[in-house]
């Protein structure tokens, strides 16, 4: 961070410059709780496919404030009224939209705690540093609560075409060299005004958002749901299922003394309370890897040997096709595993599964983007372009995977 | 990695793609003690001031080994013979000249081993590999150790101008975000040649070596030497003095098993044997970092206050001058912390101490640069710019620092 | 130009260097012929919107080159056999490919010549340079006109997804400043293979291909077709139209000699010889300017009223829509202007006009984007991509517009 | 231009957007004498040697007032007071700083008009504007003329930290791919601060400083005085010496009225007048290509072969030396071309001929740039920096050349 006088700044290899444009941001960002994030990769698994993938949650929610600042700036030229309390509270609600992030992210979400959404997560965190900060983050609570009276406050902050999606793709574009998700984010920005208290896209900015709405597509097909990090992830959550599958019989398993309380723990909505979030601001990537590596030498056959294909990044074999796959090959394959290390069927589907991964580019039902015609009349982005089909982009694809070890394992 | 047929290829933010150019390098990359590099920060504890600086090792050895395929096309076609083994000894030698490195890189290099070199720990490696790999890497252990008769095979490898300063300086200056010590990698490679079996750079590219020196040193003084980095660089340091110190007394720590073996067996160049090695291997950020956040709550003062800064980012101030600090106000301060928390000489210490830090941008006396004139005379590049003083460079600038606990600490 | 000893380079900004590979290519480009191309701006009069938009055939020539060498690296590393004599006819063929591009590209095709193609006069220069160079370009000639046996060295220089779209799109992309445009050259290139003599993208490579021809898109409608460049090229041909209307009375008019000569003479591929190559040779986008320049204070009111219209950028006002337009609000305005200046219908149909443009992303009918299957059947790209559909992309969208004077004019 | 409601932008590559920030300077940019900047382009004949450097002088005019904007923002955060009217001043004495250049900038500069600075030029374009515009640009004038009281202000305009040449070094640096030259503009106006009414920069500012002086003396010497541009601006320079003689002698010459009008009259700072200023304003970079392709058939030797030389780019041979050349070695180039040609010596002289360039990165006398210490001293960078002898950045460095035709011409 360079302190230049009263200027603070972060370098940022992407934006140049990102400036902490108050006090109370300041103070936030120096918090334990956040400077946490620092310690949780934004793309989970995914740096095994895309070595620069290590960028944090930190490094994105300071891109995220960043833009935030300049979409306040257009819409005010365009006489949209924010006030300066209204635009605070959008900063701190971007800033720590993202605060209830467990560990790797996405990767781990349900092998820590279960029922619960990072978001509900985030806004846990945040209401704690309100009651410190003696109700400064009130506006930003309501905001992100959806609450607030102007609804464009909160869909600068969560909808489909949020300050959090335009900096994410972005910036995982950026860390992993995958040119094709660059978006313009300062162009859809500048095309961005506020119709009837919603905010919307003007029409010239059309083809703007379907390029995102593209790019998007792109990015989850071909980097969040690249094969190898599904099977890393998937690897991910079956040594956790396995742990906690271990622990009913032995009760000790060597890991951090706040991962283990999750691990022993059954933590979902209903009992995440204070004492719950203490445990939870402990835990962060490190965690889980030293876990992991640790239990390389566990006796117990399957733990040690996933815990040792993740960290040796020997993962399993994966088929991944548009249609439901061949069923004899897979019982074959598991077959052949089970006979191989003598393994029971619960231990052999560690090693062989299945499953389904799905994405749609764009919700016509949640949040939908708005086009602002000039006879100004609202119309739904998928309806709005008479070129491309973009209703295709909100079907939802569907594709199949099935893992399975190599030849040799 | 992304697998088109035959051809294998890394995502590069930096260079587009890097091309995997054999069979035995793939090997390589897929050994866990390869592996191993994706869990060693580049830049230390860089990240607390440049939130973009999470790279790796694991993707700075890729980085360097693409520039060396360009180093060796370019001078192929300048008629400099380098034979195919010797061009794939190159590659190897430049991928694993990093190997050695032990977590968080230089900041901890003396933590863990002593009077032990990276390097030295690199053709540790090398030579194991080299003995799986039936003997494939003989060539390049050649190289890496300079014993080839081809002497700037070597300096491609290892000198001030070779294929890993061109490599993390660019790579280093785009992950911060540092746009000054963004080197242009390609037209340095450009200019090289050969002469008389020596690395030289032609004498149109001297402007391109003056700039590279001054972007090494603008980085050197603005990011890896910058006094935040300092600071936690040296509270890494203190917390495993500190450490070692309680281990003499009672003899248990809660850490890794590999990190323990280390902090309980003095590893210096004399024992460094393949037990050892077996260890070392063991050994990246992870390890330090969960120590490190399970000593915040370890009953000695001393450390669990040094792990709680570093982990909150709640360092000590630091005053870095270019003249010897004013050694009064140094007592007076070690005076009050000693008072405040009430303790020994040798534990204040920790939290008030001094030292200095010493670079040269351009060392005349080892592996010099050399500039190859049109008369065929080759004149050292710190002599051969007249126009700027570079010999300036050469000097070794000596900045001394304080740090001490924040006034509320 | 840099000179490395026998390395000649070249800098882009976009490839960092262009090498040039072989004497031939490098007497080429020394070529008066070739020179000429540094005079003749790739997009017309997009500079007017896009103020960075002033790069030139020239620079688009030598990338194209650079690319397909690229491509041909990948492809021979995919066992696709290419000789040397075919690379460098590959090489020849693209450079040469644009050589007959007459002042501001496009946006002059028909008011300097009429029915005949850039294309065919590609082919005149290279025949006439062939001779000068002892057939040295045969192999290259066969190539750009498809008849070489070899069909996908022909793809490489002329289809859906050849060097020289690879190229411009980047290019332009990049001196516009529109980022949208941005794509991924060289991950394109890499997914390149061919089966049954076809040039092809292997499956894979498909969300590559879809965001290729969406980023073609995004620029057609919002670059090359803005509405703006639209009426400054529209005001470029009603000037020379205008010029050749007052030629057939007066017979004298200032410009360049060899302007002069086409506005005088109707050359249509018929009479198109060796005589009319040299004038055309002379002419490049100096002549365009230097004429409009003087006519600005041609006594001819039309004339001189459009010639500064474009020099002063006091262009018309554009209506462009989705359907078309309006008849009785046309008429007003024709009315209302040609009273205004008291003109003849035929004058005021300088000012007040309309017209249609079309533009499709893909074209399944001409050199479509081929897919190769896991099975090795291949299938167009439009039928390929089961997730979006691609089809309607290979629709020809037509937009309407109208060209009037601003209120004050 | 993007037109967004009442939002102005111009696409840029290196910033982004470039917003118009008022309607004043919206109209000045409307003006035809700005749109004319459109036709000079901002590198003169680098082109020749760097294909991409065909931006123009309109583009580097907003780029810099886009920084000053950048500049007023950041001194604002740092409490400098600076009133809207003043912001305003700044923004439009920027934008019109080069509007005085006549073609090819400093290329012609002496060609055209003689002992009249292109800065005065643009003080006369200035006060033109600033009657038709009623007075609004007195403001800026005063502080373009460096009469306006609070001295930073012009400072900001014209020093040698200047928005001018922040801009202009990165641009260049861009469009020619030189990366050197590629300096961290937002960096170093994130350092600027106002001491006693003076612009300087903060201490930890330093080695940005040196890093910018270190870039433009690498762009004077590797790019603006690239021995191949350095020839071709002598040709034109001698093209327009011999035109000017022929002349006298025969009184016609084909060329545009108003590049005759300056050939005819010789003006300098005496007869700058409002008619010659007129004439001055319809000259561009378009005048003098078209007249050297004109004067390519022109009957005399000495210029129809200059002329064919620059058009075809066949230039002399030049050698650059760091010492004055071999006189023997020039006589007897001069002697071998007299003969060959039959030419008399004032003949000869147009094609072997020598000259010396001179450039020094920082001039200690005028306009310095100082170092703000913590103790609030002042100190010349110069001396500020102790590891780096910048006196000799100080040092005029003095180059010879010698040119002369190729051996076969």
């Amino acid at each position: 961070m360079i302190e230049s006088n009263k200027l603070k700044f972060f370098n940022d290899p992407i934006y140049g410059f990102i400036r902490i444009p108050n006090a109370l941001v300041y103070s936030l960002i120096e918090e334990p709780y956040f400077q946490r994030l620092r310690r949780i990769s934004q793309m989970g698994m995914s740096y095994l496919v895309y070595p620069g993938a290590h960028h944090t949650r930190f490094h994105h929610a300071l891109g995220s404030m960043h833009l935030m600042e300049k979409a306040v700036q257009v819409l005010r030229l365009k006489d949209v009224e924010i006030t300066t309390e209204e635009e605070d509270g959008l900063l701190v609600a971007i800033l720590l939209h993202d605060i209830g992030h467990g560990p790797f992210s996405h990767a781990m979400e349900h092998s820590i705690v279960s029922g619960i959404a990072h978001e509900e997560i985030s806004l846990h965190f945040m209401e704690k540093l309100n009651m410190k900060f003696n109700g400064s983050l009130t506006l930003a609570l309501e905001i992100f609560k959806g609450i607030y009276p102007k609804k464009f406050l909160n869909q600068l902050v969560s909808s489909q075409l949020d300050m959090d999606r335009l900096d994410y793709l972005k910036r995982d574009s950026f860390y992993t060299g995958v040119a094709e998700g660059n978006i313009n984010s300062e162009r859809l920005i500048t095309m961005l005004n506020v119709h009837n208290g919603e905010l919307v896209v003007e029409e010239k900015g059309i083809y703007s958002v379907e390029k995102f709405l593209m790019a998007r597509r792109f990015m989850y097909w071909q980097v969040y749901l690249h094969k190898t990090s599904l099977v890393a992830e998937q690897l991910l959550s079956k040594i956790f299922d396995r742990v906690k599958e271990l622990m009913e019989k032995e009760n000790t398993i060597q890991c951090s003394e706040a991962l283990y309380y999750f691990l022993n723990n059954k933590i979902s909505q209903q009992n995440f309370d204070d004492n719950v979030l203490q445990k939870f601001a402990q835990l962060d990537d490190v965690d889980i890897l030293s876990a992991i590596k640790s239990w390389q030498s566990h006796p117990d056959f399957v733990l040690s040997k996933l815990c040792r294909m993740l960290i040796d990044r020997k993962l399993l074999e994966i088929k991944l096709k548009n249609k439901p796959l061949n069923r004899p090959k897979f019982d074959e394959r598991f077959k052949t595993i089970k006979k191989r290390h003598n393994l029971s069927d619960e231990d052999t589907s560690y090693f062989v599964f299945k499953g389904e991964i799905k994405n749609r580019a764009y919700d016509q039902e949640k949040q939908n983007i708005n086009i602002l015609k000039p006879n100004k009349k609202l119309i739904d982005v998928a309806k709005a372009s008479d070129h491309l089909n973009l209703k295709a982009l909100s079907n939802t694809v569907t594709k199949y995977y099935m893992c399975y070890p190599k030849e040799s394992v």
